[in-house]
């Protein structure tokens, strides 16, 4: 129960940035430039809920060898400097006219030679955190050097987790195992559900959740429509069954598993639904091992909760996960991508039941030496009573 | 105490979609294409902590004329269909072979003429919230309509408040007052910073917040070095200041305001700071009426906190709120917005201790006919004293 310690150790970092520069001699490219939360965050440590503000841009450059650069507003500038980034170059942003386009085009030309290849993540689950005429504006000062796709650099290097990340990740699920536990304290007939929402909220941060960035989930007779939406006033009622899907945050690292609740005793038809969705979770499990590949993964819980091969509307059968509530890869039978020990995935099989409800299930594991093990506590093969 | 009603007249988002495309049709622009969440939110009232995941895509069309089109996953078919759009085009993403680009593209061309330009925001504060190779593939495939800046019609539109907007931001600001007010029963000397974080988002749910997706802080002597650091676990000590900044949310809307307190008695430097802030804010909320700039409000502030004119790290002394835990515009001396009825601000002046220190106070307003009034309930002269 005594959670790890805080933070990485300064080699982690190093060796985050040399693996990205091994693959950058690789492909080409004489840069990285990094423009959104998990990418500054995963070669520099810099953590902050700070980014919920979309005022200022921050920027870290990758350079071919050495350490990485810190382009950042001066609010920034004592949170970066006790990270183990020493080149911090700041400006007093907001400035209306030139929110650090200059400095960073400078730091860029700096670091590139002539005719070089900067890589800036521009695939699918990536998006460029900075004003799109900004972006434009910099690729007219870089002298004729490119900015081009990362080709998944950092992506792929995200993919397989240290085991300092894993006990970070391992640490939110218990968690929220330990908040999911004291659900029955508060879910009962007649709650509203905004209330059970913000009451699980403050049970995940009672049993130790830094915040709680994503909680969604539904109630509702013999299963539920949606799985997104926010909670609304209307109470529970006899015979719910409730589904509350947290991603709660320790140390910058997310969990995210959810659990289905019945409000009286569930009926039969929830009972086979929530069995079948342990079972594919199960099938999934056996089959992660190193060598296997994503699409076995897909199909070992596609075959259980869904032989006939309907399409699904949630698209997917689990996720990356890691310093975001879903990263790359996707289980579909359209990924090829190789386990191996390290990566930390959810699997989230989903059933159709009738009148278009549907339920979902899903657990959190991490690919080991010789099989998976679960980060999240996996569910016994009954639906939770609690109202 | 009761809250608003959740969500908007579907009026509301028909006045929010005219007045859009009256500005387009002003600028020339045939279209306007949304990928961030306030956007699409504003547009359609899609309301969901699901853009938490990077994973999929969500696109919003504004035409010339007639009702937006949401061009989404299919994950989101059903919140979407309860708000007021009707024409809901889906794919079944993650899709790796086309991610919702072919159908977007095809959408674009549908409701725009040939050589028509679409507007897409691409100012200070805003972002893409798609792939940059999506996007550039998509320019590819418009034949001949061109994807240029909007040229800030969205960040114009939401600068302005509506009364419900303004009510649910109050809800949330009030909901923080009533958090600060039971500080004292959660922050004593021993108590690590960690656990404050984690019990003062407890108060805050348990008060009414849907959600707490910001809270920064710092406990230090005679003020603290940084206001965007998450909390360590070290303690509270007798003579800290503690300082916490909320962003919490009821039904989408954000208060964003701080309140320092005192472990212990607070000595006569802090207190004269914690004095000086206040006088800072009551000087801008005293200019702050329609036809007022937003220098204006600088000036006021700078004047009493920053009588030499140094240079400030925060860069800004306060900003909009509504949405987002930060809008357009930012109070800075650069800044010649005019202050119309239904703005909503936040004041928030910091000023420089001895060591290196600071302090900083927030306080939130809306822009009235006759003048400013508070959102937050203003703070009286002294530091809050407790533990």
């Amino acid at each position: 129960m005594t959670p790890p310690i805080r933070g990485f150790a300064k080699s982690e970092f190093g060796v985050r940035t040399q693996r990205a520069q091994a693959k950058m001699a690789k492909k080409g490219l004489t840069a990285l430039l990094l423009t959104t939360e998990p990418e500054v965050r995963y070669y520099t440590g810099f953590l902050t809920r700070f980014w919920e503000s979309p005022t200022r841009p921050w920027f870290v450059v990758v350079p071919p060898i050495g350490n990485p650069i810190a382009v950042i507003p001066s609010i920034g500038a004592h949170l970066m400097g006790q990270t183990w980034i020493t080149d911090i170059r700041t400006w007093q942003a907001p400035d209306y006219d030139d929110d650090g386009i200059k400095l960073l085009a400078q730091t860029l030309r700096e670091v590139t030679p002539l005719r070089g290849k900067i890589g800036l993540a521009d695939e699918m689950e990536s998006h460029v955190q900075m004003p799109l005429a900004s972006l434009r504006a910099i690729e007219t000062m870089l002298d004729g050097r490119a900015l081009i796709g990362d080709g998944g650099i950092t992506r792929d290097l995200r993919l397989v987790k240290s085991d300092a990340e894993v006990d970070k990740i391992r640490t939110a699920a218990q968690i929220a195992d330990r908040a999911f536990d004291r659900v029955p304290e508060i879910a009962r007939a007649g709650a509203p559900l905004s209330k059970v929402f913000r009451d699980f909220q403050a049970q995940c941060l009672n049993e130790g959740a830094d915040w709680v960035p994503y909680l969604a989930g539904a109630a509702d007779r013999g299963g539920y429509n949606d799985v997104i939406s926010p909670a609304t006033d209307a109470p529970l009622r006899q015979g719910d069954i409730l589904m509350l899907d947290t991603g709660l945050v320790w140390d910058g690292y997310f969990c995210d598993f959810d659990r289905n609740f019945s409000i009286g005793t569930p009926n039969a038809a929830t009972q086979s639904a929530q069995a079948q969705l342990i079972d594919a979770t199960h099938a999934a499990f056996e089959l992660a091992k190193p060598g296997a590949v994503i699409s076995d993964l897909f199909h070992a819980m596609n075959g259980v909760i869904n032989p006939s091969g309907k399409t699904m509307e949630a698209g997917r059968l689990g996720h990356g996960l890691g310093m975001q509530l879903t990263e790359w890869p996707s289980i579909i039978a359209r990924d090829h991508t190789v386990l191996v020990e390290g990566m930390v995935l959810t699997l989230e099989p989903s059933v159709n039941l009738s009148g278009e409800k549907i339920m979902v299930h899903e657990e959190n594991i991490v690919i080991r030496e010789h099989g998976a093990e679960f980060l999240s506590t996996p569910q016994k093969g009954q639906v939770r009573i609690a109202g």
